[in-house]
């Protein structure tokens, strides 16, 4: 890991030619301070805040966007450890909101025992919560595990991982009944059935998971959000909101639906183009085209012409039909590409906001050497760097040019706050249709 | 100001021999942390937290309890820089709970306009408010400010005193009407017309002004607190709370109801003394006697023995008799003294643990070379050093010993709430007494 961003050395360093337009977003963004918070106290009063996510940003200089919003966070011990009385303080928040009768809770982590990132991350979320004041136990899906098992991270620590107990509707560990269940697990595997029917508190709940989740219904909510604050701010929405198409019915290996995807990639190129014409931007427009479900970065890849996909070989087309977990690609976003202009020491560099209850808590640059600025950074088996960002996002300073460090910051929470909002609408639209 | 507490450097040093009972109580208090956690969280389910407080301890090595809570807290300044975001998220936390349709917030503070020390808590307060997303003016009481007048503070920033309006049932600065009015103003004078019968939020509501808050009614709730929190924890709530009587109907120029306090000086030192036995405390004991209304140091002496009361010579009295502004002391508090056994190179320091919303958010030590450790560290005229904390007071390290610095922080953070949460129920009280 990077040593966290300091004053001195704050941010990545922005490349780009085109430094108006995003300066002039920012100093929108900052100017409308006062509106903007007013307008998320009252959306948050209608919606109710996720536990917790994190958004992947691209900031390509005249776009800053989200182009992925994960509801079961990884990566929390990439954070400034400076930030952890913020999460310990937004954990106490959301605690007290949801479930303030909370005393124990369990945490289900991923099955990955193996990934020392991912158990360091296990491990940072296991503090935030105790430092909140909660007891905590892990408890695994994996079915190997049928005694307390004892996991030693890089650095001496140890996490313990024990078998789930099913007690009726209650889930346990032994000797341990939590009143709310942490899922730092998305789901691709499906929904376990130990986990349906609980009458404990599931945050978030199972219907977030990639079973029934869909990147095109966040990003149609994102859409909706994204219309409302570009109206607030008299700004043209697609400075900060992505393209994007839908196509279901796909299947990669027998060659079916590639014809959707290949329409809409050419359509969005079109669209793309025009906005490229309109704010004199001479890049090079190109689509990702990912799977709707699943994550980690696989199923996904860049294209820059329609044909690309008609011409896709065995090995590319094996590669975008599994994702996670083995799970079939059968439904793809087509998503507007969002150039990454901001690099450290030559690498490509993407901001990733986290949030908990709906409070920034501060986020880290996913930093790639072998990636070009068009590539999709979170990519399976490429290690990045991860430089954790150095000051919150809550602390913008008026007295500074508006992309001065703690500004682009304050941008980068503003947009991640409006992605997490789309999930929070999302999260009912989904918990709605579980329960119907 | 000194520089902030490092982690080589962190805490003032505890020079007492007793080193036995405080590290057990902050043990007791680290062991706990789940249910302390979990009961406060249900205290503020049913008791409304101030909008913000401080509470001055006093740290014995034997006891660690609140001398002192501040509903209109000045020493913003002297917090930790590094603890702004929490400031900032306790604020967006205190505003969506209390008013959240709130933009514009009218700062009314103290109208002592030279005291550069204040003038740099109003410029940190605002710096708050305005980070948390609110618009901010500063409207002042003071009669000769007729137009908008900008004050110089001594690093070159400027703040803008502007003169109230009222408007029927508004109160406003010119072309500006706020949803909120909150007062860093203790109202030592009374409540002026201005601020009567209005119909935005007044926080902390005027009620909470020393017109007509009694300290001896805080501490009346802080034993309920410290009952009920020391039955939880399994401890003597001595140990965290000073012994007190009150006395009325007292003027000191004219030496009536000096028998009252005389009287109880004599019957607090006796259970001191008991206290001390049985503890085996090689210590003398001593008693603070002043104003049960008012602050700012003033109108408080140290007492070894009740005769001292009857001997109190014509400058003694004559310091006694008057607190702030004049207010005429009538009321008097006869408290437990509590030494302070923590130092700053060889001087008497005492920790002050700052609030927003109920959420610590920093604090620091007030240092003061010509005092003794049973002597009020407040007091005016002198100028103590501020120590800031380095660690803020949510995160304990259980793997540390218990008297470690982040472990005593948090021992502090707790000792500190149980003072915010007397005051929620003494708001509450007063508040009733004003509407009926």
């Amino acid at each position: 890991m990077l040593n966290p961003a300091t004053p001195a050395n704050p941010v990545p360093h922005l490349k780009t030619a085109l430094s108006g337009p995003l300066p002039d977003l920012e100093k929108r963004i900052l100017e409308s301070q006062p509106a903007i918070e007013h307008w998320f106290r009252g959306q948050w009063q209608e919606h109710e805040s996720p536990f917790y996510g994190s958004v992947d940003l691209r900031n390509s200089g005249f776009k800053l966007a989200p182009v992925d919003t994960n509801l079961f966070p990884g990566g929390f011990n990439n954070l400034n450890p400076d930030f952890l009385p913020l999460c310990v303080q937004a954990t106490q928040s959301a605690i007290e909101k949801i479930c303030p009768d909370a005393r124990g809770v369990l945490l289900i982590p991923e099955s990955h025992t193996r990934n020392q990132f991912y158990l360091q991350n296990v491990a940072a979320l296991t503090t935030i919560l105790r430092q909140a004041g909660l007891i905590v136990r892990i408890g695994t899906l994996l079915p190997e595990i049928t005694a307390p098992t004892d996991i030693a991270l890089a650095d001496g620590r140890l996490i313990t991982l024990e078998p789930l107990i099913r007690n009726g509707r209650r889930l346990m560990v032994a000797g341990f009944d939590p009143c709310m269940i942490l899922l730092n697990n998305d789901l691709s595997a499906g929904v376990p059935d130990v986990l349906k029917d609980l009458d404990q508190w599931v945050l978030p709940p199972v219907a977030a998971g990639w079973t029934t989740r869909r990147k095109s219904q966040h990003f149609a909510h994102y859409n909706t959000v994204v219309n409302e604050f570009a109206e607030l701010l008299k700004i043209d929405p697609w400075r900060i909101n992505p393209l994007f198409e839908r196509c279901g019915k796909i299947n990669f290996k027998e060659r079916q639906g590639e014809e959707c995807v290949a329409g809409y990639v050419s359509e969005i190129l079109t669209d793309i183009k025009a906005k490229y014409r309109e704010y004199g931007i001479d890049h090079e427009p190109f689509v990702i085209v990912k799977a709707d479900a699943g994550t980690y970065g696989m199923g996904i890849m860049t294209v820059r012409d329609a044909s690309e996909v008609m011409q896709l070989n065995r090995n590319q087309r094996k590669k975008m039909a599994v994702v996670k977990e083995g799970l079939e690609v059968q439904e793809v976003l087509v998503q507007e590409g969002v150039y990454t202009f901001e690099s450290v020491a030559e690498a490509a560099a993407e901001p990733v906001v986290y949030m908990i209850d709906h409070f920034v808590v501060g986020g880290f640059y996913r930093v790639h050497n072998e990636r070009g600025q068009d590539q999709n950074l979170n990519a399976p088996g490429m290690s990045f760097a991860p430089l954790a960002f150095w000051s919150p996002c809550s602390t913008p300073d008026h007295a500074a040019r508006p992309d001065a460090a703690p500004n682009r910051f304050y941008a980068y929470g503003v947009i991640a706050r409006l992605a997490l909002l789309a999930a929070a609408r999302e999260i009912e639209t989904l918990s709605a249709a579980a329960t119907s």
